[in-house]
């Protein structure tokens, strides 16, 4: 939680970060609540506030974040900057890092972060530890400070994820109400008024609207996919195929509010009717997924429901991750992730080594089995999210049927 | 362009280059048509094609992009690799780094680029650089690899970048045709049918419906400022403030296409009729804006024409960024950018010490003069996007009437 950073930053050793880089990524929007344009940069000594730096051009966008600012301009302006290293922008930029540090007390270890082009990081961080002897510029991976920050959410954030919920539930009940106006044709394909078949681009295009309209973004597409595709658990969908009774479609859906912040959830669907080997597959999952939700507490690893999963599919004859790494077909991928401000954060719920999270206050993730047989020209998933809030409550945030056959008309 | 890349290495000395990061970067839209999930990689050995490294579950969407494609979990599977590392992320990344590069015949001197974390690149790439001796890893700063690619687009990209100019057109006039429709109260509001006034908010609402529609996204917001707040450049209005009368209005919009390239354009308006103050500095503007746009010529620097519109408006008594760096009024910023992928790219219409770019075939550009006065309520901008073909013919992108005046009923 953004409240621990002070203590997450002793853990560390640290003495103060520097953010940089592209104004849209993640801790820029985490600590500006909204995003920055580029130069801009967020500096705190450990037990100080946090200041921006930002564009002339951009101070009342920068006066509305509450946080302390300081005009660029003012104090590094980029002509002078350029005048004095002779043109030279990786200098002058290096320059610019080093005074704003300086100017803001930083010294010691200093934590850097930020989304920017990677090539640029290397140049820029070295040039500006040659310029300052009193700073040890700091590069950490994976549970960085921003990554632990993130692990855990506020009642605050709370609120959004799951009003972020409500919203695309919402969504998938007018997609899947949509789907269910259209006739059936007598080859078992869904039909548009015309006589056409609606297909994936048509159900796509009905979605987009719909989380327009509830002021959801689709930041990263959406998995609208049928048959053989939904036993690829990241094909998107193909856009020209029709819609057919009978086939499984995998229907995951990631959208962010305009905080930024991301739901994501998945259901099944069979139109019409469903296969018997589909409807299997399906029900063994919906087993095991219930089965996790119940057991999800504060204090258990993340890695053993993983292994309960595992366990489960192998015990039912599937191949699966831990079986058979890599493996194409059973299931093929752990059984979560961590949501907020990215879709992929922590904590992982994953069997691989060195994985020791406990669930905790304010983790919220999404538990998502699945079992994948592209050859067999099916994928089943269930997918929810949910969140232990401050309290340590078990709060839901996917509250949507899970029924496989969505039933079509005549 | 793209088919440059060769030589462009070459010039660099570079013997290949890693993309990596955020799969939704610039550099990974650029060579995969369309963004990547986590953990891709792009390697490419001059004069060899491009060999993509995607997760099994992305198999699908790999094989569509038609680069030579490697599934990782066949070649450096995850789950082994923390193994062989005792659960060390760190170096278990920096592992499937150096044998990704190793296995495509990577050597010598290797560009990184693409967008991730400052801090995780920095663990990564030293990592990386002890763990592989035949490799020096090379950050690029400035006019890089990818820079200098982006900054001229081929005519197909051109396609692309006419498309996204129409479009944008199309929703300026349905934006201005949404304003006309309403009726103005005794006080000079505009106001709903309600008798509510029309706020800036409502104006956005109805933009981001009729960018929805024609299938453009608002990746970076849109600005939309009246009065004072037009006078500071990248505020991007108040939401709450009512639409009025005779108070200068900047309309900044620059969204994005589906294959993510970006138009950029300016208005500045004023409600049924305009004040002889904001009259004066628009038609100064305007004068040379179309001065500049008269003059755009293969072969001369941009700083020339920077240089062309300080000279023009400190000769009208306005302060500039060359006569006084860092002031907030008058003449504030250079005076056009690239666009591309970026919303900001090369080349740059500078008078910094150190720019030197010639307009050349392939250039994208804006031109976009404008005055700032926030202490007397107003500020006014004109930016429309211009392109050079290949041929080296000048085509214009943005195609919309500079009228500052919108006529209001009654």
């Amino acid at each position: 939680m953004k409240r621990d950073l002070d203590r997450l930053m002793a853990e560390r050793n640290l003495d103060g970060f520097l953010v940089m880089g592209e104004g849209h990524g993640p801790v820029m929007k985490y600590l500006t609540s909204g995003g920055f344009f580029e130069g801009a940069l967020l500096l705190k000594p450990r037990g100080e506030e946090v200041t921006l730096v930002h564009g002339m051009m951009e101070r009342d966008t920068a006066a509305a974040t509450g946080l302390r600012t300081v005009n660029r301009e003012e104090h590094f302006n980029g002509y002078e900057l350029l005048k004095e290293f002779k043109g030279d922008r990786l200098a002058a930029n290096a320059a610019y890092l080093a005074r704003a540090m300086e100017m803001m007390g930083l010294r010691g270890r200093v934590g850097v972060y930020g989304l920017q082009d990677a090539g640029a990081t290397m140049a820029l961080m070295s040039k500006v530890q040659e310029m300052i002897e009193e700073i040890e510029v700091v590069g950490e991976y994976g549970e960085t400070l921003f990554s632990q920050a993130f692990v855990t959410k506020d009642d605050a954030e709370l609120e959004i994820l799951k009003r972020a919920g409500r919203l695309t539930c919402a969504v998938v009940g007018e997609v899947q109400a949509f789907i269910q106006e259209h006739a059936v044709g007598r080859d078992e394909t869904v039909l548009k008024a015309g006589g056409d078949p609606l297909t994936i681009g048509d159900v796509k295009e009905f979605m987009r609207g719909s989380l327009h309209a509830k002021g959801l973004a689709e930041d990263h597409g959406t998995i609208f996919s049928q048959g053989r595709d939904a036993g690829v658990p990241h094909n998107s969908g193909d856009p020209s195929m029709p819609l057919q009774l009978g086939r499984s479609i995998i229907f995951d859906i990631y959208p962010t509010t305009e905080e930024g912040y991301f739901h994501d959830m998945t259901r099944t669907w069979s139109l019409g009717y469903a296969s018997d080997e589909v409807q299997a597959a399906y029900d063994q999952t919906k087993e095991i997924f219930d089965r996790v939700m119940s057991e999800l507490a504060l204090g258990r690893p993340t890695r053993e429901y993983q292994l309960m999963v595992c366990d489960f599919y192998e015990a039912q004859g599937h191949r699966t991750v831990r079986s058979h790494p890599g493996t194409e077909e059973g299931y093929v991928h752990s059984l979560g992730h961590g949501i907020g401000l990215e879709i992929h954060e922590g904590p992982r719920f994953s069997h691989a080594q060195g994985e020791e999270t406990l669930l905790q206050p304010g983790h919220v993730v999404t538990i998502e089995p699945g079992l994948y047989y592209p050859n067999r020209g099916y994928g089943v998933r269930v997918e929810d999210a949910v969140a232990f809030n401050e309290a340590g409550e078990l709060i839901w945030l996917t509250d949507y049927p899970y029924d496989l056959v969505v039933p079509m008309r005549g």
